[in-house]
């Protein structure tokens, strides 16, 4: 699965880079940072989703959904260049390269979040050129407004960085979990849906089965944490060794939180499967993402 | 003439306060924080000046227009928040208020302009509510991210702080200027024509008045920095007592500059003076901004 997942990660950065601003005129700088974030690497998760649920509704035109692909991956590098301010998370390093304010400063890592946040709504609208009188381009912008903004993405990170070092209800983890990892998912497979003009009805399952795999793949991100602290430093699994962070494994143990990941996935495997067409990768991705060992 | 315009500031504000979000939930905090800076005052000039532009053209259903009206000084907003942030200009006041940063913190400045600037583009999409239909939704919010974004006014605030305290040409600065002041001028207007059903060459014709317009309005506020310096600290006029801050006054001489304000001034005067509709008081609010004072 890793080498398949391989594959199709390069066959998104062949789409997605194309989108990219060329580096060039008096504003060079902030546009070399913009580049230099979003070519950091990564799986490119969001776009494969977004690209293969497209391709799961019978989505014809591709090129109508490259643009929001790559716009996807530019609101999100531009979410993770902010979190690694030193006001926010301080973050030296972030896939082994050194992280956008420590090479370009902090005005321009600043500038350069909002530069490709604007840069993703610019490349998103570039949809219009492809089909201008499409209906749907319009509900897909919404959709990416809203999932990324104060009741989305952007909501789920304010509120983990104000509660840092307080404990968590396990409403408020699963309020987090649910917009800060979880939002951008669900923006990903839905705006693949309504592009392939898909019915509602199943843009809302697909909403349901992202929502699912987001928090099972968080909780899986929580338990790998608790079982990386065990290997490296002997604590007992469930013990609050990071910084009385709360986490899913510490609200409900570890057994309940396997069960849970198991729970999850197979909802929305199960949704998956009561929907009209098939896309077997599709359906590998999500259970290899929930089951990640690392 | 002012009081004409806080008339208008009164009627831009009940539209535009409509649309802010509620103060509620988990993230309660950072839609206090948007709030408290999108109340902080001013004249609401963008969002007037889209709204004068609509009328211009005969708009007719101003429900359209609104949330762009609203959308557009929340982005403004959003820019003033990360400009004043520590490691950008580091102001702790705007307006006689302290700045959001101040007040809520460095992270939640940062993520309260963020959040502002995502909630600008859902806000605008709430026109799709009102007209669905309509084609001229995509092109205003193309529109919108370009003009914000690095090749609109996040590339001029860009290029402003990397030569800070360095040189600049005449073509830096008035890329500048163009840029950081004019784009969005240039946007609301064109917006407020396009949804207005204004033909392709008008809007064409409104950007190149709102394009003169920012820069009058732009050397006019060089003008009035020197003037200030004058009387308050007795320099001669043309000085470079701003940390050697290059400005269209210290380029071209006070003299030249007033020229400039009045030949720029003329010339959006002129173009809009060939358009077929009458705006009586959208003409007056041009003169009056280039002409102010203070």
């Amino acid at each position: 699965m890793e080498l398949q997942i391989a594959k199709h990660t390069k066959e998104v950065e062949e789409i997605i880079c194309r989108f990219l601003p060329k580096e060039e005129g008096y504003q060079k700088t902030v546009l070399s940072a913009m580049n230099y974030s979003f070519n950091a690497g990564g799986k490119r998760l969001r776009p494969m989703l977004m690209l293969e649920v497209f391709r799961l509704f019978g989505g014809k035109n591709i090129k109508l959904v490259e643009p929001f692909m790559a716009a996807m991956e530019m609101l999100h590098t531009s979410s993770l260049i902010h979190d690694d301010l030193p006001a926010m998370d301080n973050d030296e390093y972030r896939r082994g390269k050194k992280t956008t304010h420590i090479v370009y400063g902090e005005a321009m890592a600043i500038l350069a979040g909002d530069g490709l946040l604007l840069y993703a709504f610019e490349t998103a609208a570039k949809a219009y050129e492809v089909e201008p009188e499409n209906k749907n381009i319009g509900k897909a912008l919404s959709i990416f407004a809203q999932k990324a903004g104060i009741y989305g993405m952007v909501g789920g990170q304010t509120v983990d960085v104000e509660m840092e070092g307080k404990p968590l209800s396990q409403e408020q983890l699963l309020f987090i979990h649910h917009l800060k990892t979880g939002a951008l998912i669900e923006a990903s497979m839905m705006i693949g849906a309504i592009l392939a003009e898909a019915s509602d009805e199943d843009v809302l399952k697909i909403q349901k089965i992202a929502s699912n795999i987001g928090l099972a793949f968080q909780i899986q991100d929580d338990i790998l944490d608790v079982m990386g602290d065990e290997e490296m430093i002997g604590k007992p699994v469930g013990s609050d060794c990071k910084n009385n962070k709360t986490t899913y494994v510490s609200l409900k143990g570890i057994e309940q939180s396997h069960a849970d990941v198991e729970r999850y996935t197979n909802e929305a495997v199960g949704l998956l499967d009561s929907l009209h067409g098939a896309n077997e990768f599709l359906k590998s991705l999500l259970m290899a993402l929930v089951n990640r060992k690392k």
